[in-house]
């Protein structure tokens, strides 16, 4: 197995990027091919290349995150994220991390890997460990589709199925709707008519959730359109970084009270604290889910231990044919039309 | 000033509603009238009734939770809700306050006070409270209503613009739409053609914001529909919740730690602690903004301290001519069709 990474992806590219290679090499036993400048990543990677097996393909355009995604695709043929998906469209890698421009990635992904069919809508699964003593939640769609209709929502439904009872090894993962409301009949219009479908697949789908079940991890698959998603975890994500804020101008003033809280918050049972579940750094990004290969989509901020858990994401997704039984199991579901 | 609170709205009612009113007419001296079973209310609040001034009007119906809210109001005139909204119709209360099914609350507004001419859709305003260093924010619609037009969410702006001028004191607030990217483009349909009309208004337009500028406190009004806006509020409420209850996890273990983390964040520069900033209890609850009339609406969970708040900001809102301030702002802004 060979995993592609974007070297120049990401506000931290190249230096972060390689170094959190390094580190996932040496972690996962991964091969991993690294695209970008060739001439730059020799010297950044140096002595590691050989040591750890890793080779480099040499792509020497980058795409800037205010790019215009299609355009930019489109007119970059030596970017390292069009180079990146070539590889995997290639057999040459068998998934591909990237860091860089979310909708270049997207884009790139549809255009040269292609949609599973029976997919009209690829969306990304981020994977969220919020609960205190659960298992961790699938967020579907959490970025790349800002305007859906109901069939759209049904179908993020079975990709973060397969994904969840994959990845997380459960044999019907519990789907829910995230919405305003607990009852059916709740909701804006795409939520209440996408209830109405997701009651008719054979997915266990337990109806609707609220916000505050997001934490509370009573739902294995969390379905909901990419603007919601989106504007979600990035809500989460500016509360974990309020709270160690918080954390930190508190302890200015009571140091011992500062380092015995971060004592507890970090030891609490063996359970990841906190702190880091809500931290970016911790998630490795998300999985783009529907296209014919293995896409993951790392935090833009990335740096060298974000890097290193999107690389073991990609690994996991490799090892369990999350792509192939995507394939497999939209012939399992009924067909619906809305 | 009179102010009316639904004794029989809640999950805690009548006590906890009592004992907040108890309190809150202690602490800010404000005459009160308690809406709900006579009978029970003169048990409950008993010799508090002559010395706080507090009066009872009696309401033997209650609408429940899951009633569907404009069946229930208009076939319940004697319930709390439709009382208590009567009594402020007629002038014998300045405002009321419920924490009772938000549905019915809204439509009996609604239908008894009616709508502030130019308004088409009054809306749920909550303040969030999360930045670290900053003053609060108001999320506009926080849950009333789930689907909107592009107009409607710049009347939400021009809602949230008075409330945060006359309850924040501030000359002119930053207005930031919340979407799920920065640039002028980004969006679903409904935030990129609310962008195009908020430029054309007169109010200070900051663009897109996304979902961690929350806890930033980068702006002072939030719009958002009502969909997105209910369940970034119960994201927050529900993480709170699993902050505290990590807290009390790890405290288990380590108790000297968990006392002082404890300690250190109660203290912190005099600025709430975190663990309040995200607690609904703090909250006092949302203002249904742009009916003709002095709304609060209170959690469903609230307790004794949630109805105190709630009431407190009821008082605010009498006292700085909310809804008169509304009436009069309508008139600044130019009419926009869409």
């Amino acid at each position: 197995m060979s995993i592609a990474v974007d070297a120049e992806g990401g506000d931290y590219a190249p230096y972060e990027v390689v170094k959190g290679v390094i580190k996932a090499a040496q972690e996962y036993k991964v091969e991993i091919t690294l695209v970008g400048r060739k001439d730059i990543l020799h010297v950044l990677a140096g002595r590691h290349l050989d040591r750890l097996g890793m080779t480099i393909v040499d792509a020497d355009e980058a795409i800037g995150f205010h790019e215009h995604p299609v355009e930019a695709v489109n007119s970059k043929p030596r970017s390292s994220i069009v180079v990146g998906t070539k590889l995997v469209k290639d057999g040459l890698a068998s998934a591909f991390v990237s860091a860089g421009n979310t909708g270049a990635v997207f884009y790139a992904a549809l255009s040269i890997l292609g949609r599973i069919k029976r997919i009209e809508r690829p969306a990304i699964g981020t994977i969220l460990s919020l609960g205190a003593t659960t298992t961790p939640s699938l967020l579907i769609d959490s970025g790349a589709n800002a305007d859906c209709r109901p069939a759209h929502l049904v179908q993020f439904a079975q990709l973060g199925n397969t994904y969840a009872r994959e990845l997380f090894g459960l044999s019907s993962p519990r789907i829910g709707l995230l919405n305003n409301g607990e009852e059916e009949g709740k909701g804006n219009r795409l939520a209440k008519e996408s209830y109405g479908l997701l009651k008719q697949t054979k997915l266990d789908f337990i109806g609707n959730i609220q916000g505050y079940d997001l934490a509370r991890g009573t739902t294995d698959v969390i379905v909901t359109d990419g603007f919601t998603g989106n504007i979600i975890l990035k809500t989460i994500e500016g509360l974990g970084a309020n709270w160690l804020y918080s954390l930190v101008q508190s302890g200015q003033r009571f140091s011992k009270a500062y380092r015995l809280s971060r004592q507890a918050m970090h030891r609490d049972m063996g359970v990841e604290s906190w702190a880091k579940k809500v931290d970016y750094r911790e998630s490795g990004g998300g999985a783009l889910l529907g296209v014919d290969g293995n896409i993951v989509i790392a935090h833009g901020r990335s740096q060298a231990k974000a890097m290193m858990n999107a690389i073991g994401l990609a690994k996991r997704m490799v090892e369990r044919h999350v792509c192939q039984k995507i394939k497999e199991g939209m012939y399992e579901q009924p067909r619906l039309h809305k």
